[in-house]
């Protein structure tokens, strides 16, 4: 069975969207759509280029919708619009949020009988099936997320937005003194200080204050106040050649402890050249699961709790059950 | 809601079983089934104890059997007999045998209307789901499992068989090199020899030959030639005192490349004081899926791949998507 795909948004995601499906040969990309001038975009692939208000037109002729917007404002009007029309998926990530996207996603998608899982990627995603997972083998015990070592964008948004300022990154770094202790089933107690510390690299404009660009970094309320910070200032040539990738990654850690009193330790974990890329990735192989799920009739909004792993995968039961299990 | 559990068979893996159902408020200990005689079996929990012969009797009082026996001839025997009657749970575990199993218990399940989860547990089980997710997620790769630091039942049984060994474990250990070669996304081809080692521990009988029995183990065809291993004799003391625990782990490891290059590894590891209980837990908590699945009308045999992590959870999807997504 051939899934035959749609792609709305055409940035980083979008880009890693259609890559991960040219690795996959039951996938098809049918077209991509976006809110620009199709004209002017020019894509990887030889699959059409529509503007978003042809998307109606499609219907029938594309399984699934991913939708690469962002959380704060594309994914919670786009994903219940499009939902109307086409099974979706989405990685909307605000955590906070996610209960109220998903009652406004599927009041559309049950009334549409259409399929939408939402939040997918890996934090929300696969670090989320692990929690789960974690919790539900071991229930006595406590549960870890670590992020890192991966490169934070809100974070560089917001050293980037100081006067002065003319590239930065910032990494977020796992601390491996605490993540030793989890590993060792120590259960400790953690502050956020404790678990994450943060690294900048600042390139900054002529005869720009560097100390003062360092304070503000390190007391901006929210984002680094409660963290260790090292800022550190680079000339824009070591920032080029060293600072433009997206490698992200992180781990969860659940250490608990069966009847007898035996230490258990469960750890999955992500080291990832490219975020976008492997996000990107999650969505298709779940694309590929809502439009069986679909087909089973498994209609309204979805989470990847609710889907099975063999319906990620492209091979039958069978064959998972002979060369996997 | 609470399931009810019935526990068929009661060595390490029952007890277990027995121990973990007493961590989830959720699950209860109705009975567990010996073929011994009841009255001379003592249990932990104030939970009945019954000869096999009588489960027919429990039948709408326990929900899920979870049938603890061994894969070579118990398994086989049991879960299509006791499928006739309830739901189960098995940690059948002879690779390549499972087609044919599932194919024995779907048949008996399906015409009964029970839920039958086989080949649950961590390999197979966890590290399956993993090798699944890893092929999904990441066409383009190469999975890797490793197993250890831990105890095999198998390999210390073939070395106790020796003439002259009075007591001995074996443990398999992942080479760390190999280890560190496929996190580092080399993706290397490696021998049985190059990825796991086995080291043995053993206490010999008085005027036993030792350098005899240390041939007899490494030369031992297919548990030991194609690996390179450590026999050690030690005293019956440090034996008792170090080498009774079944401490057991290892590793799923998928190293992939993404559409534009990047390389992206996803982990997933175990580190268990004892594998019988952390097997015991990962039954538990599939018992609960039986039960629901059941409850929603999927009939017959599944495995772990049909089962969506929100069935084991003993929490509502609302509160998954809240607390832990």
């Amino acid at each position: 069975m051939t899934t035959k795909i749609g792609i709305v948004g055409y940035g980083n995601l979008g880009k890693g969207v259609e890559g991960a499906i040219s690795q996959n040969k039951d996938l098809e990309l049918v077209a991509v759509f976006t809110r620009r001038d199709p004209a002017a975009l020019v894509i990887t692939s030889d699959a059409k280029v529509c503007h978003v208000d042809e998307a109606e037109s499609f219907i029938g002729k594309i399984d699934v919708m991913i939708i690469c917007g962002g959380s704060a404002t594309d994914l919670p009007e786009q994903v219940p619009h499009f939902a109307q029309w086409f099974n979706t998926i989405d990685s909307f990530d605000t955590h906070a949020k996610i209960p109220e996207f998903f009652d406004a996603v599927n009041e559309v998608a049950a009334n549409s009988k259409t399929t939408s899982i939402i939040s997918v990627g890996w934090d929300p995603g696969l670090f989320s099936l692990n929690r789960v997972l974690g919790e539900a083998v071991l229930p006595q015990g406590d549960t870890y997320t670590f992020w890192g070592d991966g490169l934070s964008q809100g974070h560089s948004d917001a050293v980037r937005r100081i006067e002065g300022v003319k590239k930065a990154v910032q990494y977020t770094l796992p601390v491996p003194e605490a993540v030793d202790r989890v590993r060792n089933g120590e259960s400790p107690t953690l502050t956020t200080r404790e678990k994450h510390t943060r690294v900048c690299y600042v390139v900054t404009e002529p005869n720009a204050d560097q100390d003062a660009i360092s304070q503000a970094i390190t007391a901006m309320p929210n984002y680094f106040d409660e963290y260790d910070t090292t800022v550190n200032f680079i000339s824009e040539n070591e920032f080029d050649e060293n600072h433009t990738g997206m490698p992200h990654g992180g781990f969860v850690i659940r250490s608990g402890e069966s009847a007898a009193g035996h230490k258990q330790i469960v750890e999955f974990s992500l080291k990832l050249e490219s975020n976008p890329y492997f996000t990107s990735s999650v969505l298709v192989a779940y694309a590929r699961a809502a439009h069986r799920l679909s087909q089973k009739g498994q209609y309204g909004a979805l989470t990847v709790f609710d889907v099975p792993f063999s319906d990620i995968s492209p091979k039958s039961p069978e064959q998972l059950r002979a060369e996997l299990l």
